[in-house]
Parts: structure tokens; sequence; C-alpha cells
């Protein structure tokens, strides 16, 4: 019943199940269990979805179909790509998801690894002329990692330029799509990089299942060992279910990108005049052109952030206030952090992120909502 | 069509999902989304499903909540498990499961880890005495990682009495008891292991998630970094579909775990009576008491098991000739060779596994279907 009445504007944190592709998923949960590795007739079914499965997601990223490897999940993806690379130096920016960074702090905590932070500007991109410098800082080949679309402001980096710099250095070069795949296109030749890492469920796929790029002819290493799946690049029996759910979700959300954006730039609209029309003082953190659709981090003047997700909930609106995968805690985040966001706001800081199922009736209940929340000055 | 009209006997290799398990798994899929991590009263409902999952599986093997970890399954629990317990010295068996065996591998080429094997007999049996002996060469505190059963003769090994030989030399205990759980009884106290590795497709729960009990206490890293989910032992969204689906498999499992062994030991015998009344002149592979029920290792003399497999799959029966994470590989397997499993019969080896969904008259014709392939002596 709540599942009815609610207002759903999270889909940053996670988004609501295809239903193409669960209808796809049934069958395999339920009746195709057979494993896909095995040299039975039966088996053959499983096998068959999950190249077909492949060859979908290497289309949606103009990649091939031997360039896509399954995984659990965005974490692990990102994981593999940071810590298999073979590279002893690391590079990557101070707004990377905690998959990422914390992969970083792991490798220099545990095995010496030389990690690198770029810094970002107050629009929350990554400064393009550090990288270089940081590269000539590096004693070994170096592997860098910068995300292609931030979770928690939605700015667009530029991928492009930093990939190039990254390999005029001999430098590998990685990017974490989680956030931005099915929400804009993502083409891994024009952006030249050489992994990207993909979380079904970020793009109205299952839980549980990702997918690792990686570019024919680099050499990384599994992170999972084991059995021969995935070419011996990942062990464990494949979760077909999932790979199948995954793979129909991004195709579906790659058809309609442009007219899902149109819509979204159109609540977009809606809350953000909603919330100036009652006189309410905030800041729309990072750049506004260069963003994921529907992805708003807001800062209210004076406020504070966890008391406007509470207002809403008792409301039935869901909304953060930042990462989901920082949990519980009650910070300012490091990317607002990062971004200098001027502490009067930084506080009152929420993430809006609207989804396929939104309406412009939920983009004004929002705006109200939090107009009820904020005292307007 | 085919699934209705097929006998599959490879439940080794991986089960039908349980019909309660997917019923319940459902709902997560398609309605209650929400992030367990996130704030708002939404995703309560999962945060409690996954807190119910967790004692659910925790009292199946007598262990308490908070020693039990979700991860993507068996494989990668393994890898967690020997890599991420800080110990540079392993002892693992000859006839672990190759998550096992290729961690150990990857830990000795990547960072020196200094890795031992202990033999096993000619009833697939890990021998005792060289646990002792091998602790007295580690240079380092060392971890012994024995599995539970093995995959491809059933044969269960002597846990309790190899993790006090392990603890009384300080060493840490992981067992791989991805075969074992649901189809025998697991008690972790009764064991008296520090870890175990669990994987739901075993036991009749979905693909892609499994567990890791860790008792309290003992230290371990997580092997997927990032977010400060389960504990910050594991990164990555929850899975909660999944993870509410294999607690109710492996809770259904245990629960009729007499019952359903009392079926299985009949299969075998109307299996095995079949074959002897046939004259065929086979072996049963491992300790014929010690072993997980409807799992048969079976050897016929001068045949050749990929045959066996492929005349039986043209009669709509699915079997194994070892382990699906092997792939295709058609050679003895590592199992059958350490054994000492005669030359002459080694070649004609198969793998039949009964479960659930089988009945006398499976067993009766696979029995027969056999007969057809192999020329009576």
């Amino acid at each position: 019943m709540q599942a009815v009445l609610m207002i759903y504007a999270d889909n940053a944190a996670t988004t609501p199940l295809d239903t193409e592709a669960l209808s796809a998923m049934r069958e395999f949960l339920a009746e195709y269990y057979a494993n896909p590795s095995q040299p039975y007739s039966y088996s053959r079914k499983a096998k068959h979805a999950l190249n077909e499965s492949r060859a979908r997601i290497a289309q949606c990223i103009n990649a091939r179909p031997d360039e896509i490897f399954f995984t659990s999940g965005g974490s692990e993806s990102d994981n593999q790509a940071v810590k298999c690379s073979g590279r002893r130096a690391i590079i990557t920016s101070a707004i990377e998801h905690k998959a990422v960074l914390e992969s970083c702090y792991a490798m220099r905590n545990y095995y010496g690894h030389e990690i690198h932070e770029l810094p970002v500007d107050e629009a929350c991109r990554v400064i393009i002329p550090a990288l270089a410098e940081a590269l000539t800082h590096c004693h070994s080949p170096a592997l860098v990692s910068v995300m292609l679309a931030n979770n928690e402001t939605g700015v667009i980096q530029p991928i492009h330029e930093l990939a190039q710099i990254a390999h005029s250095h001999g430098a590998l070069f990685h990017t974490d799509a989680v956030q931005a795949l099915g929400h804009v296109p993502v083409d891994v030749q024009a952006l030249g990089v050489d992994m990207l890492s993909g979380s079904a469920h970020k793009f109205n796929g299952p839980r549980g299942v990702g997918f690792l790029y990686v570019r024919r002819g680099v050499e990384i290493r599994p992170l999972i060992h084991g059995g021969s799946q995935e070419c011996g690049l990942r062990a464990g029996t494949e979760n077909t279910a999932g790979v199948v759910g995954m793979s129909i979700a991004l195709t579906n959300n790659c058809r309609e990108i442009s007219r899902h954006e149109e819509r979204l730039l159109i609540l977009e609209r809606i809350l953000i005049d909603g919330l100036k029309g009652c006189g309410i003082d905030f800041r729309l953190n990072g750049d506004a052109a260069e963003r994921l659709p529907g992805l708003l981090s807001l800062s209210f003047r004076g406020a504070n952030g966890e008391r406007i997700l509470h207002r809403l909930d008792l409301k039935d609106i869901c909304i953060s206030t930042g990462s989901a995968c920082d949990g519980m805690k009650n910070q300012i985040s490091r990317v607002i952090t990062r971004m200098n966001v001027p502490h009067e706001y930084a506080g009152g800081t929420i993430r809006i992120s609207f989804g396929k199922c939104n309406t412009p009736d939920d983009a004004a209940k929002i705006a109200r909502e939090i107009a009820n929340v904020i005292p307007t000055q």
C-alpha cells in the first residue's frame, strides 16, 4: 500500500525494476535454472541467454561482447578495476564513490601502492591539468580512475580529456559509470576508456549484478578466483536471471534516453521554480549544464538536511541527504566539502533524484513540502 | 517443455529454486525495491527482511546473526576467507574447490604467501595427521581451509578433528561448506570452525548470493571495499531479494534434511542395484558411509565419462562428469587423480546428484540408460 501512495525520488540510490526485465528474469529463476557451464542440452538456453545479454550490453556502450565481464555489481567492478590492473600507482579523484576510494586506500595500506587524489572545482568537476601533474609524480606505471558522473551532484566529468592525458603518459584509464549508465549516452570508444564499471540496479535492473568493460588487449587479473567462468576473469556460477534482467533494463533505458531526459528536465524545472516561487534561499550544487538529468543536489541556507529528509519521509516522500553507501552518517559529505559549498548552506544539503516513475505532480508536491520545512526569508 | 520431460540429476552443479523462496523474492524484486541503507520508512521493510534473513541463516547453522555476512556467492566467500584473514601461510587440501585453490595460488603468486596442500586417501578423506605436520612447517601464523564435503564425490571431511588440530597450533580454520549446506546438518559450534562459506544456489536458493560465517572475534578484511554495508565487511547495495530467497531456501532444506536424506538413499539404492543387476563393472568413488546423500561419483571400467554424459543427454537426462566450475575440460579430474582411482576406471567417471525433484523412476531410468551405453562384461 505504502509503495503506491509514496513518492520515490531517490533513484540515484536504487531504481525500481523494469517490468520487462522482471518478466524475463522469471523464466530463468523458475524454469531454466541449469548451470550454464555444464555441457548438456538443458544448459544451452541459459548459456545462450548469457551470450545474448553480453551482446546487448556491449551494444549499449559501443563495445564488443568479449569485452563485457559480468560481476555482482558496481562495487565489485570498481574493486577489480582498481586492485587488479597490476598498476602500483593509482590516480583517482576526491569525489569518487567509496568503492573506488576505499579500494585505493586498501591497496596503499596493505601493499604499499602509491595513491594520488585529483581535486575538483566548485562546480564538482575534476581539475584537468592536475592529472598531467600527478602523472609526472608517479613512480611506476599508473592507473587513473575517475567517475563518469558523480553520485551526489550528478556532475559529468571530462572523461575523454582525462583519458587522453592518461594514455599520453602510458597510464590505463578506468571510469566508474555506475551513476551515469542508462541515464546519459555512454560510448566507450568516444570516451576512450580502458575499463568501465556498471551496476544493474542503478538503471532499473536487479540488485546483485553488474559488469566490467575491459578493452580488448588490456590485461587484468580476477578479483574472485576459482572456476573458469567469464573467460577466467570472474569465478562463480553465472547469475543467469540477474544478467538477463540487467541487459534488458539497460537496453530499455538506453532506447529512451532522450525522451526520458526531456521529461526529467521538466520535473527539475517544476521543482526549482516551485522552490524559488516560495522565496526559499537555496543553491543547486555542481555544474548546472553538465549534469545527469533528474539528479539535483540542493543546499538550503541555515537548514539541516537530515531534518528535511525526515519531514518529507513523514509525507511519504523518499529523498536522500547524500550517498546511500555512506549509510546513516550524519555529517557533511566529502563531495560537498571538496566542492567548497559555503558553510551556511552545506549542512542543509539534500539529494533529489527523479526517475521513470515520477510525475510533474510529484515535483510540485516535493517543492511544497520542502517549503513547509524551510522557513522563507 | 524440455524442462518437464527432462530428468535433472545434476543437483550438485545447481539446484532448482525453492518455490516459497521464489515467491518471497518477488515482493522485493517488484515492490519493496528500496535501498536498505537509506534512512526513510520505505527502506524499513527491506532492512527488516535483511535482518530476518540473517537470523534465519544463523539459526540453520547454530551461529549468531552478527556472524553472518552476505556475499555474491560461494566463490566470493571462499576468496574472502582465503585472501583476507591476514594469514600469510595457508594450508589447504588437494581436493578443494577451485575458488579456494586458485585463491591460494593467487596469494602465493602475487604476494608470496606460503601454501601447503594436504593429501587425501583413496576414500577421498583428508589425511588427518598431515595437518599437524604441515602446521609445524609454517613460517608464520596459518589459515587452514578444508571443505566440509567434496563437490565431486560428496565425501564429508573430518572438519571437527582438523579444526581442533589447527587451533592447537594457533591457526584459523575455514571450511567451504558450499556443497554440504542444506543437505546434511551443519553446526558451526560442533564443527569448531572460525569461518564457513555458503552458496544459495546449491541449496535451492537463487544464483548470485551466498554468505560467509565469521566467528565473533575473528578479524577479517573486506574483499570488496566501499560502502559500509555488512558492518563494513562487504560493500555493495544489498541484494534484498536474493538474500531473502537464500534464507528461506536454507530454512526449508534444513527442516527436511532427515526426510530428504531417506528419500535420496532410496534413489541411490535403486540406481546402484539397477547397475549391478545389469552386470556392469563400476566402482563408487569415495567413502561409502561418510557422504552427502544423493551425490554419487561412479567410474565405469574402460568407459568414457563424456560419452556417457552425452548419451544420457540425448535421452534428456542431465548428469555431470565432474565439477561444473571446471567447464568443458575433457580430462580426468584432480579429485579423481588424487584419490588414485585405478586408471582403467578413472576415464569413465560420471557424477550423478539427485535432488528434491527426483523420483524412484528417475533413478531406475538412469540405470537403464547407462546400461545401454556401457557394454556388460
